[in-house]
């Protein structure tokens, strides 16, 4: 069981909200993280990083913003939709675009392919969990 | 100078922008994301804790949004506004939300007050350079 | 195969550490920094708040310590270990020190007893990283 | 008055250093690690692209270290020196590193001169701290 499930579990209130579609969330959002930070370091090893510099900048974007909605979504207590639904909607955007980039590298770059792969995986679950929110 | 407009100064490329109205609001969510670091941490040593976790819960998420919104406007190459747009419009409702809390305290407890400043400040240089944004 | 695996298995250069060894320390990183957000949100909905202060604090330290150093350490290209070592050592020292804080209210609290294991895996796996660093 | 040091006025409790060296700390590292993160994006726009990679990567990892040692030094509540000290001593090491790399490039961009200029101020700083820390 990952830890983001483990914590929500032992969660001391109730929540509105499935807590096994919450935590894979979450792990969806951490995973992409970890997948664009490395990304955007693989393409600057390559040696065609001249070619890699659009995708470098949407990967630490990503990064940023998935880390940040990972932070945000574990937060239950005093949970306010009105910060929440917005950064789901910025991070679905932002792994939409990140996905869109990579996936044009994908033939070229298996780190690029994997990279592509976790930010669809976290757009569809970041677009499940908002679907859910109320 | 602060170091955003000694840096956007030094920007190799041009950029569809002024760079003026970007620095400013990059110097707001800096100020921003410390305001709310530092005022949740004032919070979590107040005698009355227990009525300040609404409050600490959106400082946490309101640092956290504008530490990437900031680094997410301060990258200019390859600029997509379909990542920016969306950043921008979480961060406003982050600091409108955040803002709005805060104030609720501002009577009592002056690093409240001082944190609600920092929030609208904030908001309303996002929602300027929303405006400017294309 | 966790994602900060399949994209060590892709970085485009070669580079002297067990890529195993590395990506288990990055999982066990971003593991932390997850159940550190989270235990700092649960505490924050206890009933005895007040009594959980210094544990949210260290958690929040904690958290942000392991999500950079999850980042420093993911990047290969150029690395220095000038840089990634004194890292190592600080976020095995805040690992440590959160550890033994959610340790005395493990058998009150799950959450501190599940984060408390999390910070010792990582604190563990950053020790076994840094005795392999050059 | 920056942030730092009007929430530090207002921290409710009292704490063991001098408000205006912990502000002016604070300080340098917010502006350290936004003159970091324009300048590894000012560098993905050089032609010379290929040449700034290992500066890119110094300026991401100083920027991330000097991000969480902001937050960190901000935190006064239930302060523990077993955290900071090792931090402080990681951001110096981040810090000397990434300005003796932007040095070597400074006569020839001006974004890595200011840049460098804001590691070697953020370096003493925490320098500064350091002595001061019990």
């Amino acid at each position: 069981m990952s830890y983001a499930m483990q914590l929500l579990d032992s969660y001391p209130r109730t929540f509105n909200l499935e807590a096994s579609l919450l935590a894979s969330t979450i792990d969806a959002l951490n995973d992409c993280a970890q997948a664009c930070t490395a990304d955007a370091d693989d393409d600057l090893s390559e040696p065609d990083v001249a070619e890699m510099v659009k995708c470098i900048r949407l990967c630490l974007d990503c990064a940023d913003i998935c880390t940040t909605t990972a932070a945000v979504t574990s937060r239950r207590t005093d949970y306010d939709p009105n910060v929440a639904r917005p950064l789901l909607e910025a991070c679905i955007a932002a792994c939409e675009t990140c996905a869109h980039e990579c996936e044009l590298h994908a033939t070229m770059h298996v780190h690029c392919r994997v990279c592509a792969e976790a930010c669809r995986r976290c757009q569809r679950a970041c677009e499940d969990l908002l679907t859910s929110l109320r």
